[in-house]
């Protein structure tokens, strides 16, 4: 099997003030599909695309921010090895029972260093994007708002990024795909990580309070949909960070927005082909706002500053 | 690692007619880069945005067609334990001598049972892509032509697709990501494999003459790019197949068009990503034309008789 | 007033031979907005961009093809004076009353020597286009369809093209913009000619029979609308006749499509800026095919002679 | 003739610091083609696309700024006419010998109140866009830099607008398409007015200082070209004022830059096709952020302040 272990970022829990207001959010603006709710309140979507159940899942709570990030691994065996490797490296796991998150098989749970909650699961039910598995349709008519193809990657911010790194590469066999350094020229500032064949699955920026959330991604197929995303973002008031533009980092194009609750989201599209034979490419400390905001080539203040 | 054992497509080397018409070809109006020619009059190409030293060779030779179509592994471990794999499966395999093909190591070839040479290699000299590792810039100015991505995939022609397809997924670890049935509703007319997260890196339709080439495809990154390609095709007076139009198939977009010497080459773009927790999808015989031609929804003569 | 005279295509009155199924055609497949339906049965349509209350409308009958094709003109003014020059020339007029047509002023007919009917008027209702006079969105959402944005043009097939021309130029101000030979090297088989700043919005094509339609034409902003224009019509198993593709007249590219009743429809986009100060195009007989379909650089049997 | 008098803006004069820089920015970078200087050492330039001999002229001078900005009219006689008209309006006028522009005819020069040196002309030598006028291909290959399709437009910053909207509606026949209000409801802070069917060919800002240039504006066709547009600037360390992103008024996409001389400059991609008979759009203070900067819907202080 040619792509084995961790597959790719399966759900993000992510924590809002007002649910309402925030299911009407991520359902009419970013034209996420609800599929569920639980007992303990907390509202399940995916995109229209994709075919597990749930990719993003919110709570309501006192203050914004994200309780764990998961990823889908190939399977139960694969779930087991990597728990394996995890508890090799000194990192305790906890295992969540099936059903605790709807429709969501075992799941293994970590802390990395950074501060976050991790999480590995090898089975999501599979309700199908609409198309059917037999003569399907190219796409998915009568969806609404912004439309995304799917729950892409998230950013992070926390203090111990190498010990993070660490164990992404080492226990769960990621890879480094770009680096931006600090002025010492030697520290890592910040860290792109795949576990496929994209340019990030995970990011993580050192940052001195653990466990923050810089963004969440979604991705889009063309910067056209970038521009039409940022369109419906301007009709419906969302309040925009920065972009449209472009990342050096990645090549992709992006815009960064707020959530209700002042979450930081993002929409993404494009970013290079990554495969294990390619070296990582480095950003040095004067041109990485080049690497960020590839137009711009500085940093904004909130990019470094708000998180939450 | 997560992705592991078979990368990528890494070289095909194919026969042209007239040498000096197929580079002026290839060079300024496909917009591949010449890297180096052997001797045995071999030239190699590679596209601009490509690391590694070539992934297209052409060689003069009095009829048209594929000779191999190689694949990169991800170190000299994973070729010996797929050389292993192959051979216990019965499939007899030769090593071809590191620098037989120029800045390419060794190579594990094998025929499989549509008749055509495949080989397998892990290393070839990472020559860059013209932006360096640190700080690079977006993309590469002063390129000329189509100016392709990469060396995508490949479409073969041959009898026996179910005996290939089964060398590629029991020895080399492919998946099957999509298929199209014959009238019976059971036996494939076609198969569509991926090593990767693409929606194919090889695909296989059934044909009486084996070792038949039907396409080598050159990816591009948006459809504007599809556009920009086909009326530089116009320009240059190059036979045009079909295209621009979508595939059903892997829902990418697409123009088949033919080089000097009747090799139908591909430009492609788009296409879903892959993962292995996917079912593969199946097109009927009433919807086959749909599969492959979304927009006309019926195959050409063509598509189903032209191959070289 | 740099801008007076004939100001654009206002109308086209189309038969359909059914008209249940033509409606839910161009309200669900290419998203037109019915406006309105008369007691002679006729449905009112325009896109949903368009201010006057309509643009294309249909009626049933026995044959497909068009009524009358009709032009706003600046004012009052304008149109007795255009009136004036028309029966100059010695072209018959007609007045047809006010609200003939729904919510349309009254307007001139004529018949031209292709033996098409045209129509010019001064004032159809402006109804809106959803997005109001003061701070409008850039666009409105929850359309449906195609949804083009705006009926731009037609083209024509008659006899004596060059007597239409010269009714066109002559008595209403219109210009050639381009023109197509036949072997001759000094008949014109076609000419495009534009009463704006357009490429085109009418075209003429030499045919034996009087009266016909080729195709009227619906304009799309982008070529990222055309491919999805072009999914939508394979969703709805709508007839392609041929694209996308770029046509080398006007730089434009295009969808030719057949409506439920035969009667061709296009989806255009682009097509340069005209200015009165441009000369004229032309293309030989040898290169009319490029002239049409710029990627094949030949027609197709289809667009000689399939009209309605 | 549906199109008369004043046709589109021809040429802009601009002051630039270093000649030799500014050449090489205006080749290079906005992919400007030179077409001559003059002994009084002014260079020309005009996109591959235009026809005309010139759009865009430098001279060097101790300040960056605007000497003055042309607009072609249909032919001699509308040239007389309309310099007849505003001198019945009170304008003065002066007449510019043939050939001290190069290539351009008498021009008809006279201040507008706010102060900005105005110019019509008649001819400018046809140079060609290299594509010919038979059989032309769709586009020019081998051009460089962002490679505009043409000068399109400008924006003046000057005390009296209103006076100056005056002469142009009622000399000169343009038309206002949209404006922006003030804190009373009533006084134009800013108006878009078009002598063609763009939605501006020239725009003005209420500002203390007259004579003061905001920006010129060259042309994109797509917004992917914007986003190239953008990426170019960056590879050029071009100093990006803001974008890519989209106006709400015009509706076009845009990226103001500076040029080595702190002109700002534009380009611009779409924006609706516009008619005599369309309503002006309004924009009220509170929203004159969202209609310069769609999606940000906040001005930035720059855009009202930083003008040469």
């Amino acid at each position: 099997m040619a792509m084995t272990g961790v597959l790719r970022p399966g759900h993000a829990v992510v924590r809002v003030l007002d649910l309402d207001e925030s299911v009407k959010f991520y359902t009419d603006v970013i034209g996420l599909k609800e599929t569920g709710r639980d007992k303990s309140g907390r509202v399940y979507f995916k995109t229209h695309e994709e075919r597990d159940h749930n990719s993003f899942v919110i709570r309501k709570a006192d203050s914004a921010g994200i309780d764990y990030f998961g990823f889908k691994v190939l399977n139960q065996g694969a779930l087991k090895s990597l728990e394996g490797r995890l508890r090799d490296m000194g990192v305790a796991t906890e295992r969540i029972p099936a059903g605790e998150l709807l429709e969501t098989g075992e799941r293994v749970r970590f802390e990395v260093p950074t501060g976050h909650q991790i999480e590995l699961y090898a089975d999501k039910t599979d309700v199908g994007n609409g198309l059917g598995y037999v003569n399907p349709e190219a796409w998915l008519q009568n969806t609404r708002g912004i439309n995304p193809v799917r729950m892409d990657h998230c950013l992070i911010y926390g203090p111990d990024i190498d010990g993070a790194r660490k164990v992404f590469e080492d226990a769960l066999g990621f890879s480094l795909v770009e680096r931006a350094l600090l002025e010492d020229g030697k520290t890592d500032l910040a860290t792109w990580l795949t576990c496929s064949a994209k340019a990030h699955d995970i990011a993580m920026v050192r940052h001195g309070e653990p466990g923050k959330l810089h963004h969440v991604s979604f991705m889009l197929n063309t910067w056209e949909q970038v521009l039409r995303a940022a369109d419906i973002m301007s009709m419906n008031r969302v309040s925009i960070d920065i972009g449209p533009t472009r990342h050096g980092i990645t090549q992709g194009t992006t815009i960064y927005f707020f959530d209700p609750s002042g979450n930081r989201m993002e929409t993404f599209c494009g970013g290079y082909q990554w495969y294990p034979d390619m070296k990582p490419t480095t950003w040095t400390w004067e041109e990485v706002g080049a690497g960020v905001f590839y137009h711009d080539r500085k940093l904004n203040e909130r990019f470094l500053s708000v998180v939450t």
